[in-house]
């Protein structure tokens, strides 16, 4: 890439981001837009702009606010997960900080100022352009000035484990204040039961587990809820509930009606497809029938399924929290494959079809799921790279000839040549996510977050080696794949001498990142639109209007493996192209200031896992460090520095680093320590009623009392 | 080794054997060798020779008592780990009784048959001898007769696994029964918490320990027990007890000398160097005075010792064997550094000086051993190629003159040419375990019987690695370590052109441990004659006499690393040199009979472990396996066999055979699972004091409440 098209590609860039900050400042100051930008404020009955008011006309209130927010705010208004997410992207924003500090000053003269007389192009002239000036690929072989940038990578190495050291501890505290909080979480108090064994003795599954428990643990067993295949009442339950939607929906259009003609025009609609064919009837009166039908039928059918579906799986609550953590983290039966006893999940994210599936068959789906991610990363690049052929212009050009006149533009041309292969990329890359989360929850997870949390974790793998090798090595890679085969080591040397020439590129690719991509997020262009859609065309019901502007969650799953993403990607570069480290810096501090914004006005979690994600991305950070250090490993020895292997030490390093992590910090995060959950025990006991009803689905919720009838049902 | 050396071998070997069967069965009728042959009975309260008073006659009264002796009276004369002893035992009959019954009919006579013109020695002549005959090695290159051998492979894997399965699922039933029986065990009450961190707070570490505890378990918490520095106490308490044991000596002898002169002569000594020299003073006021005055002195090193020296660990007693059960299981503080809880062990088991070891410590000096336990593996081979040099005959003719005449009469040179390298060898291993048991202690381990299962561990890697390959590669592995350095696989094609050539070494190898080892353990010929010297020249009081006949125990430790080389030489060789088969079968049935008696009547197990040595005999059977399928995989590729591939799947289905099996079965072995200590928990609730008091240590039970005064010691 040459600079012209560089400096094109970050000016576009900036500009885009100009424009949708102004935006951005202009929208959120419309009351009507408010509950686009402050949905989560409002959710929590606070003021929108509280605060704020007088400084709503400065575009840069936003910035100050996200600053000046505490991480008790943060915990506050979005749990622990998000606090941990900040830990992360602070973290990160620290170690290039401080690694940018020293090298940025040491590093650039260095590599600019050698004389390398020895790489010529075609027409006698240096073969370096202007940025490849600045980078590693510049100094000559055997240079003395490679010493600098060996004590480059020990700089690196070390201000990150010095700063994961103290994130780490730092997660560690804010787990262990959440977990040891005075409100009491209903999943404090139990546990679930997995893989409870056929038994010839007990009347019914119920009978079965209680007895079990009740010998176990006399005095703090509570109540069980035996896991039912729920998918008939299920089924009746959505469609009572849409069909009471429905009845307000209609039910508000008939009032509405009433203001502009006293009679009022109650609705109609057709009960054929799509309500385009068959009777016309009364909508009111339609579905207030269909209700009064489907009711008892949801009744008898919660009936049945409390007495004919258990399952080989359960929810048990305790009394008490100190035995609830203990029973999670002990063997109860002697065997594995019985009466598995784990943390339970909160009720709101427990994956109840993946609760029954037994030890084998979950030891089973795991290793198929394992083996297909494998496939997936090894052979999703088999698209990639056909994907980047066509995207290339004189192909557009030849693909779709309709494009030419717009082609042949020259500004177009550059914007697109410098855009393209980049777009092309991070459209391909939002497809899998979704893939990878299927795949994980095929696994027989038990709660929604462990499986993002799996999911997170092989889309970090498929992006470091799809991306970041595949691109870095391109299409050399299949030429020499025997080459690789024969001798796996030269893999390494493949990166390492394709390395340099990327450097541009992925520069742009994170500049693309931030610039677009937060400035997409903060202005949230794409939610308002399809909310100002929504609220004139479709909503009908306050209820309708919720709906359209209700904020998702911050999509941690597929957040952090992007920034990883850009974490390897600056890492690996940064002593090679040190000019990289200011666009990560920026990238994840800019990062920080939106999702600061976000998080504390507009995204509602899903879930709390109480930061469970840390040693996910703890791992994945070392392993983006030792990939950076291997590589380093390579670059060294392509320039044939005989002193290269002082940098072996660092791999060393990074993999003892690990594992005292692991050890120290990992159990804490596996399962509750008990001194945290003992801490306040005695002080607040909760209803234990209300916790053993948050177990129970809402769609075996009787109208009067479910639990007895839970009761009733055995 | 030729024919007669190896029928030599055999045939004095035997001739051993039956000499002492027939001295034990001589010895053992004798009334005054009772507390030598019946010592577990006589401390049981037992009849020596119940019901077998009319057989005593018959030499092989022992053999049909022992094989109609069931494995609860073993479970219950000498405890559960004894008990797995046996399930070892039989499960290796039954593998090789199985292979042997396949092997022996099929594989021979293919191997002798075969018509192999290839070989010759340099007078023309076939250069196998007989033995060779029977053995793979005698097959031509490329033979078709190999499948046999690659179906051989099968069939010993297979067996292996089906058995080894089983007896997995029996231990771990034999565990459960045990653990949940009715008696309750002290331990099973009792937690042991290691790396108590420094308090400003707490007044105590006690007060420290209470808090905590009483915080976590406000209703099953009992009492703590702080660990102490006790080498002071533990010095004055010897020092007493050795002049009480001396008192009561000293009243023996006057009473005696009463008998003879009513006067009686009151003994005297000299208070110098070993009663040599010094003032000659009257031994029992001597002795009075000198415990009168100790007497004070230990009370207040007690005192001193509750007060003052506190360390950094603690026993804590539950109510409850649950809580107990479940708090070993459970992480207790944040950091695994801080308040590591684990299961009790038994209070005559506990390795005290080990418990205040902090968790870095323990850490530290576990690689360190790791480190130093790998040096000695690999560099004890040194000192025993040296010995087999040595041992030579013609080497020790020279070294050693004056054995010149001897070495020169036939029948003696051909037994010491069959015996030596043997003896050596044997001699040699007996030097290791206690280095090794010294080694694991320093660990930090906390535990005598997980000691000893580790100093096991250590010892089959050292015997397996020095004396199966050690000796089968012999003189070559030195000139060809830089070979094997460039191609670390030449191991095994160098560990498979050497097996056949070894075979009937290893052969009389196994037939000497079990003819004479066995013959000697039986006839106990060693504690007799030393039980009768003591009792002649030493023994005064009965409490010396007790001293003098009381058996040690089965001695485990050193015992199965033993015979586990027994088990890899025979299944390394079962296919090869199918000849082995029936020496090993009779070495592990002769062992189950022999120590059958021996557990029933003599040794007295020093500690219970409840069968946590099985995880470790598994893991290193499968080991054997492993080491059995890649020297087949080896010596096929060195018959040029085409379909040696066709042994892969072999070693593969090992690992995974290993994995379900520890993934299934361990996690009980290495903690008590909820549901078996439960069972009975409300039945029966011991005297909890009693329970406390049993984890005092000797030295620190006053005359009077030691428990009280450990209260008051704070």
């Amino acid at each position: 890439m040459d600079l012209s098209s560089f400096i094109t590609s970050l000016v576009t860039s900036f500009i885009i981001f100009v424009i949708l900050m102004i935006l951005f400042a202009w929208l959120c100051t419309k009351p009507g837009n408010a509950v686009v930008y402050y949905p989560n404020r409002i959710l929590k009955g606070l003021d929108p702009s509280d605060g704020s008011r007088s400084s709503t006309r400065n575009p840069f209130a936003w910035i100050r606010e996200a600053y000046s927010s505490s991480e008790q705010d943060v915990v506050a208004l979005s749990g622990v997960d998000s606090a941990v997410y900040f830990v992360f992207l602070s973290t990160v924003f620290g170690i290039l900080l401080l690694s940018g500090m020293l090298l940025l000053p040491v590093l650039v003269p260095l590599h600019m100022t050698e004389k390398n007389p020895n790489i010529k192009d075609s027409t006698g002239k240096n073969a370096f352009d202007d940025l490849d000036k600045l980078s590693m690929a510049h100094l000559k072989e055997k240079s003395p000035r490679l010493w600098a940038s060996v004590i480059a990578c020990y700089w690196v190495s070390i201000v990150s484990y010095v700063l994961l050291w103290r994130a780490y501890k730092h997660v560690s505290d804010l787990r262990a204040e959440a977990l040891s909080s005075l409100e009491a979480k209903p999943e404090q108090f139990a546990v679930v039961v997995r893989d409870i064994p056929l038994s010839s003795e007990a009347s019914s599954r119920k009978e079965q587990v209680d007895t079990y428990f009740k010998t176990i643990y006399p005095d703090t067993f509570y109540k069980s809820l035996v896991v039912t295949d729920n998918t008939e009442v299920n089924k009746i339950y959505e469609e009572l509930e849409d069909y009471k939607k429905k009845l307000r929906r209609a039910e508000t259009i008939y009032a509405d009606s009433k203001k502009v003609n006293p009679e009022g025009v109650p609705p109609t609609h057709k009960t054929g497809f799509l309500g385009l064919v068959g009777k016309k009837v009364d909508s009111i009166e339609y579905y207030k029938g269909k209700i009064e039908e489907l009711t008892p039928k949801l009744e008898s059918a919660q009936k049945s399924t409390f007495r004919g579906k258990q399952q080989g799986s359960a929810v048990v609550v305790f009394t008490n929290r100190v035995t609830a953590a203990s029973a999670g983290q002990s063997a109860h039966a002697r065997m594995i494959d019985t009466w598995t006893v784990t943390d339970a999940p909160e009720p709101r994210q427990i994956l109840w079809n993946n609760l029954p599936k037994t030890y084998y068959e979950r030891e089973t789906r795991q290793y198929v799921v394992y083996f297909i991610v494998f496939l997936t990363i090894c052979f999703y690049m088999i698209p990639i790279g056909i994907i980047s052929a066509f995207t290339t212009l004189p192909n557009l050009k030849k693909l779709l000839p309709f494009t030419k006149p717009v082609l042949n533009v020259d500004i177009i041309r550059t914007v697109l040549g410098a855009y393209l292969p980049q777009l092309a990329l991070i459209v391909f890359l939002a497809l899998l996510p979704a893939f990878l989360l299927f795949l994980s929850k095929a696994e027989g997870i038990a709660s929604q977050s462990h499986a993002e949390r799996a999911a997170s974790g092989k889309y970090f793998y498929f992006s470091v080696f799809n991306v970041f090798i595949g691109v870095t090595i391109g299409g050399t890679l299949f030429d020499s794949l025997k080459d690789i085969e024969k001798h796996p080591n030269s893999i390494l040397d493949k990166l390492a001498t394709s390395l340099p020439g990327n450097a541009t590129f992925f520069i742009t690719f994170v500049a693309l990142k931030f610039f677009v991509g937060y400035g997409l997020e903060l202005s949230r262009i794409v939610p308002l639109i399809i909310f100002h859609l929504k609220r004139k065309y479709l909503c009908k019901t306050e209820e309708d209007l919720k709906d359209a502007w209700l904020p998702g969650d911050l999509g941690y799953a597929t957040k952090i493996p992007n920034d990883m993403l850009v974490v390897t990607i600056t890492l690996c570069y940064s002593v090679i192209a040190p000019l990289i480290i200011p666009f990560g810096a920026i990238y994840f501090g800019l990062g920080w200031l939106v999702f600061r914004n976000q998080v504390l006005k507009v995204v509602v979690p899903k879930y709390e896992s109480y930061g469970k994600m840390w040693p996910h991305i703890h791992i994945r950070m070392l392993a983006s460090l030792l990939l950076f250090q291997a590589t380093m490993l390579g670059y060294f020895g392509t320039k044939k520095f005989i002193y290269a292997p002082a940098i072996i030490p660092l791999p060393v390093m990074t993999l003892v680093f690990g594992f005292v992590c692991s050890r120290k910090f990992y159990r804490f995060f596996q399962s509750t320590a008990l001194e945290v959950v003992a801490s306040h025990d005695m002080k607040d006991r909760p209803d234990m009623e209300t916790v053993y009803k948050s177990f129970i689905p809402p769609s075996l919720r009787g109208e009067k009392s479910p639990a007895e009838e839970f009761e009733e049902g055995v």
